[in-house]
C-alpha cells in the first residue's frame, strides 16, 4: 500500500440514507481499506497478479477443490458470461420472468451473447421443475432455441429464498434433461445468511454448475465474480471476459475486494445485518392498518402494498422504487449500512403517513 | 465520507515497479482519497448522483459547453460505445492496423458491437488523409461495410503523436466524406502534455466528434469515461452503455475518480510526470551502444531493439514487454509512479546486459 | 427465356398429399412458367434488373404509392429484416407469444438481429391494445429493453384473423405511443381471401408500417418481400439485407416469381382455394363425434382435439402436425394444392378413425 | 412432377448477354428441368425429403464417405455458417485481404457470426504457409481474437487456381497448428475443370475440412451448399443454418438442382465451358496492343487494363466490372452461356475501341 492521504471535501451529505436499493449504498470502511493495502507498487495486469491469485485459493476455500473465479466488473456482466460460457451459439436459457436478466438488463443476454430467454411466469420468483417444464422441451428440433441451461435467482428479486432441497431438485430436474444451471448470486450472502448455511451447500452441493457471485450490492465499490463450480459445464470464460469488456487490466483491486469480503466473514457479517434490518422493518409494518406484505420477506427486501399517497408521502422523506406501479406494490431494501434507528425513523413514517391516508385498503389496489 | 480505517496487510511489495505498462501501476493516493469522500450515505445508482452531475461540469469545462460524459468501466468499453454510438448497423470504421481496437480487445467491436474494422497499415501507428482513403470508398454499394467513421489514437500505440493540426486534417477530411472522427484517448492526458496544449485544442476544437477519455492508465482504480464532443454524432449511449455492460451501479464512485482527475490538474500532473520519465530514459539509452529506438518518443512509451539476451537478463530485473518477437522490439512504458531512481537504475541495467551482450549490433534484427 | 427440356424422373411420388403445412406443396405451375420465361440472357444480379424494377410497380399498384419492395430468401428473413430496420440496437419488439418470431424461429431475431422480444400470452394468436399495454411501458429507463415495434402475424399461427378494425385499432395505439407496426404476412393471402379485401385494405390503409409478404406457403419455390409502406418507418433496408445473408444474386427469379403470383389474381385464386378446403374440411370434421374445433376456422388452417389414438391412425394415411402435445390438439393446414377429394378422404379418415378410438370425448384432454 | 404450362412472355431480351458475372446469368436448362420434375404432391419441408436425401448420397460419391451436405440460400450465407460450425465464439479466421467474405459481404462473418478475420495481402489472392503465419499467432493470449481457422477460395477472387500441393501445404500447416481449413468454393467446379482432377482430390483428399459448394454461380437459380468433409471440425449446422436464417422450408427444390449438377456431370461440363471461353478471351486479347493482363487465367474470370476511355466505349455494348479503379484494371468474367460467338464479338470490340484509345499505353496506369 502506498501513502493515504487526506480526502478532499464530499459532495454529498453522507449521513442521508434511504431503502431504494443495497447498490445505493457506498463502500464498506474494510473494503475501502482493502483497497488501499493493494496500492502501490507494481502488479502484472489483466489478472496475474497476487490477489487474484489469493482470491482464487478463497474461492476454493468457500466452495471446494476445483472451483475457479474470474472477477469481473458487474452483475449484468457476470451473469452473461456464466450464460455464454455454458451454451453453444444456439442455446437457450429457461428462467423465471421476474429474472434480472430478462427484466434489467436492456437485452444484454439477447443482444450481447446471442441467448435466447425462454421465460416463466412464476408468482414468487421462483422455478420449480414443473416450471421449467414449461419450457424444457423441443431438443433437437432446429426451429426451436434448444434449452441447455436454467437460471435461478438465489434470493430472488422478489426477495424470496430456495431451500437447499429446492435447489437440489431444481439441479437434478436440469440435469436429467441435460442442461446446465446458473445461479444468479447477487445476493448470495443475503441467502447463505437467511439459510444460514455455508455458500456450498446451497450451490455446488446442491448442483448448481456455475454462479454469479455479488459484490457490489453487499459493500463492494464496484465488482462480481464468475464462479465456476463445474468446470466440465463452462468453457472460454478468459477469452469470453476480454471480449465482452469485463476484463479489469488493474484487477487486483477487484480481487482485493472480495478477499476483503470474504476472507474474515465481512460478506456474512454485512449479509445478516441487512437481513436483520429487513426482519425489523417486516415486523414493524406489518403491524400498520393499511399496510399489506406480498411476499415474504426471507432476506434484504421487504415487498408491501399501501395507499398511493401514503407512500409517496413516505417517499419524500425515504427514497424507495415503485415495484409494480399496476398495484401499488413498492420495495423496501436493506443494506449493510441501514441502521436500526434508519428502519424505525422509516416504519413510523410509514406508520404515520398511512394512519394519514384517507384509503386505508389492506388489500391490493387494482 | 465515512470512517477510514487501518489498512490490512499488503500481500505484495509495494516498492516493486517495472516498464511493463501504465496499468500495471496501482492508485494515486489523490484518487484513493477521492473514494472516501465520495463514500458513505446513499446515493442514486446508475448516474444519477451528484458526483456524476459534478463530472459533467467539469468535462464541459475542459471541452466545451454541450460535451456530454458517458463514465464506464473501462476502455474496450468507452472505445465499443463510442464507436457504436456514431454507427448504423451497416457502419464500419477506418483505423490503423496497430489501433488497440484492432489488435488487443479480441475482436470486441466485431463481436459486440457488429462493427466492421477497415484496416491501414502504418509504420508509427498515425493515420493520414492519404492512409485513410486506402479505405475510405464504396459507399452505397451494399456489398461492402459502409466506412462511416474513422478512429485515430492519441498517443498512439506505439508512443507517437498527432499534432493538432494532423488531427485537424483527419477531421476535416473525414467530415467532407460524411464520416465521423473517433479519438481513443486511452493516454489523453500523455498527449496534452505532450503537445502542451488543453484537452480541447487537439480534440473539439480540432473536430474530433466523441472520445474515450482514458482514466485507468493515468492512476484511476479503474474508469473511463464516453465524451461526446458533437452530439449529433452520438445516439443511444444511455441505453448502448447498459446494453454493453459497462453501466455501473455506483457510479458515483469512477464519477469521483474523474473528478479528482480534472479538478485539480490531477491530470496534467500524472501524465507530464510519466511523460519526462520516458525522456529520461530515452536520454539515457540512446547513448548505450547496442541499443537502438525505434519509435520517437513523444509521451510515455519508449520503443527500442536490443540484443535479445541483454533483454533477457533485463527482465529478469524489470518487467517489460516485447513488442515485436520478430524484430527483436521491447517497449518500456513509463507511469504516473515511476521515479527517477528508476529510470535510472533501469538504464543502467540495461547499460550493463547490453555491454555484456555477445550481440551489440545497433540494427534491427531479422 | 431459354429452351425448355424435358424433366427428369421425379423421385417422389407426386400424387401424395397430407395436411402438414403449406410448404410441404410443390410450386405452382404458373410460377414455374415464371421462372422460365425470367430466363436466358444476363441481367444485372442482386435487384437492378428488370423484374424486379417491375415487381416494384406491381407492389405499388396493391399497396400504394411509394410503397418499397425488397425481394428476400424466406420468411425469417424478412421477419427479422423488418424489425431491424424499424429499430434501433437498443429495441424490442413485442408479439404474441405463439408468434412465429418467438417460437420457430430458433432465436433468429434475438441472435442475429440483437432485438429482444417482450412476449404477451394470447389465446387465439392475436394481440389487442389491451395486451400490448402489458410490456408497452418503460420508455426511457435504460435497464429496460425499449419497446419500439409491435409485430402482428396475419392470418396468426393459429389460423385467426384480424379484422380491419382491429388492425387499425392496434396501429393507432402502437403510434401513439411512438412504436412501430410490423405485419408477418406469411400467409397474408388467406387474410386478404378472408376478408375479401384488397392487401392495402388491411395494411397501409389500416397503419401497418412495414410487412414481410409471403410468398412460399402460396405457391412459389422461394421468396419473400419485405413491403415497406411507412418509408419513415424502416432504414437501411438494402445494407441489411446484404450483411444478413438475404440477398439474392440472380433476384430476377424471386421478383418473376413474385410478379406472376401478384400480377393476374394467383395470389388470391390460391389462397381463396386453399381457405376453402380449410373450411371444406371444417365442416366435415365438425360432425364427427369425438372431434373438436379449438380454434375458429378462418383461413387455411384447422385446428382440432382428436382421440390420440384416432389421430396416430390418421397419420398413417395423412401427414399433419401435433400442436399442442400436452392437450392432443393438432394442426392441418390446406395448401394451394389440395383437393377437394384429399380433403374428403381425410375427412372420412379422420371419422372413421375416431369412431374406432375407445376415447370419443368431445373435450380437451388433460 | 406436375403440369408444366406455357410461360408467360419474358420481360427481357434473353439474347443480351456480356462479361461482368456468372452471376448475371439465368438458370441451365437441365436445372429448370429439375425443378419440375421435383415439384408436384407434398414433401417433408426442411430438408427431410427425397431429393435431400439423395444429395446427401451425391455428396458422398464426391467427396466420400462421411460427407455432410446443408443446403443453403446463398454464398455467404454458405460461407458464415462454415466459418461459424468451426469456430467458438472467441474465433478469428485468417483470410486473403481479397476474400469474398472480407470484401463482398458487408462484414456478415462479424456482425452476424461474430467472427475477427485476420486478412493477409496477397498479390494473387492466394494465402501460403508463410503468409497464413503472418497472423497465425497469440494462441492463449486473451487479448487476442483467436487464430483457429483459415479460409482459402478456389478459384481465388482474382481468378487464380491453386495446385493441389499448394492446399496441401497449407492444410498441413494449418491443421499443426490446430486450426480447421475453410475452401470457399462459389466456383470449385471452374477449379476442378481446371485441375482436370475430381472435387475430393484437392478438397478432401488435400486437407480441407469444410467447403462452401457454389451452385448458383454455376448455372443455379439459387442454392449452395456447406459441404463438412472432417466431421470433428464442425458442430451445430442444423441449429446454425435455422439461426441464420438459410433454412429453406421448400428445401428439395435446391437439392434437385444440386442433385442435377451433380448427377451426370453437369457441373463439370459447365464449367469447363467457362473456362474455355475465358481462355478463348484470353488469347485474343493478349495479342491487342494496349491491352495487358494481370492475373493469369487459371479459369473463367480474366483481369485486365486497357485505356480507360477504350473501356468506356467497350461497356457501352457489353457490360464487365471496373476492379481497382485506381490502377484501370478491369475484369471479365465467362459463365456457362457465354458462346465463343460472345467472346469474339467482345475481344473485337476491345480490339477495336483500343485501337481508336489515344492512350494505347501497354502498362499499369496509375
Amino acid at each position: 500500500m502506498t501513502e493515504i492521504i487526506a480526502p478532499p471535501a464530499s459532495l454529498h451529505n453522507p449521513d442521508v440514507r434511504g431503502f431504494a436499493s443495497d447498490n445505493y449504498s457506498g463502500v464498506h470502511p474494510e473494503i475501502l481499506a482493502a483497497l488501499a493495502a493493494a496500492n502501490g507498487g507494481h502488479q502484472t495486469a489483466y489478472g496475474d497478479d497476487v490477489y487474484t491469485h489469493r482470491l482464487q485459493e478463497l474461492m476454493q476455500e468457500h466452495f471446494g477443490a476445483g472451483t475457479e473465479a474470474f472477477p469481473v466488473f458487474n452483475g449484468t456482466g457476470a451473469n452473461v458470461l456464466s450464460l455464454q460460457s455454458m451454451l453453444p451459439r444456439w442455446g437457450a436459457v429457461i428462467c423465471a420472468q421476474t429474472a434480472h436478466i430478462n427484466k434489467d438488463e436492456n437485452g444484454a443476454p439477447e443482444r450481447i451473447a446471442g441467448i435466447k430467454l425462454l421465460t416463466v411466469p412464476t408468482p414468487d420468483g421462483k422455478l420449480t421443475p414443473e416450471l421449467i417444464d414449461l419450457e424444457a422441451w423441443g431438443w433437437g428440433d432446429e426451429h426451436r432455441a434448444q434449452p441447455l441451461a436454467v437460471s435461478i435467482t438465489q434470493t430472488t428479486e422478489l426477495g424470496t429464498l430456495y431451500t437447499v432441497e429446492e435447489i437440489r431438485a431444481i439441479a437434478d430436474h436440469v440435469h436429467a434433461r441435460g442442461m446446465y444451471l446458473h445461479l444468479d448470486g447477487a445476493r448470495i450472502a443475503n441467502a447463505a445468511a437467511a439459510l444460514n448455511l455455508p455458500l456450498r451447500a446451497f450451490t455446488r452441493d446442491a448442483g448448481v454448475d456455475i454462479l454469479s457471485f455479488g459484490g457490489t450490492k453487499n459493500g463492494l465499490i464496484f465488482g462480481e465474480c464468475v464462479v465456476v463450480l463445474n468446470p466440465d459445464a463452462a468453457t472460454g470464460l478468459t477469452y469470453l471476459r476480454k471480449m465482452n469488456m469485463q476484463l479489469a487490466s488493474k484487477m487486483r483491486f477487484i480481487s482485493a475486494q472480495l478477499i476483503a469480503l470474504l476472507e474474515d466473514g465481512l460478506w456474512l457479517r454485512s449479509a445478516a445485518h441487512s437481513n436483520a434490518m429487513a426482519a425489523r422493518l417486516t415486523a414493524l409494518v406489518q403491524e400498520i392498518p393499511g399496510v399489506q406484505l406480498t411476499q415474504q420477506t426471507a432476506a434484504n427486501a421487504v415487498f408491501a402494498v399501501l395507499p398511493r399517497d401514503a407512500a409517496e408521502r413516505v417517499r419524500e422523506q425515504f427514497k424507495f422504487y415503485d415495484w409494480d406501479t399496476a398495484t401499488g406494490e413498492v420495495r423496501w431494501m436493506c443494506s449493510f449500512d441501514t441502521t436500526a434507528d434508519d428502519v424505525d425513523a422509516f416504519a413510523e413514517a410509514i406508520r404515520r403517513e398511512t394512519a394519514a391516508s384517507p384509503h386505508q385498503i389492506g388489500h391490493l389496489q387494482a
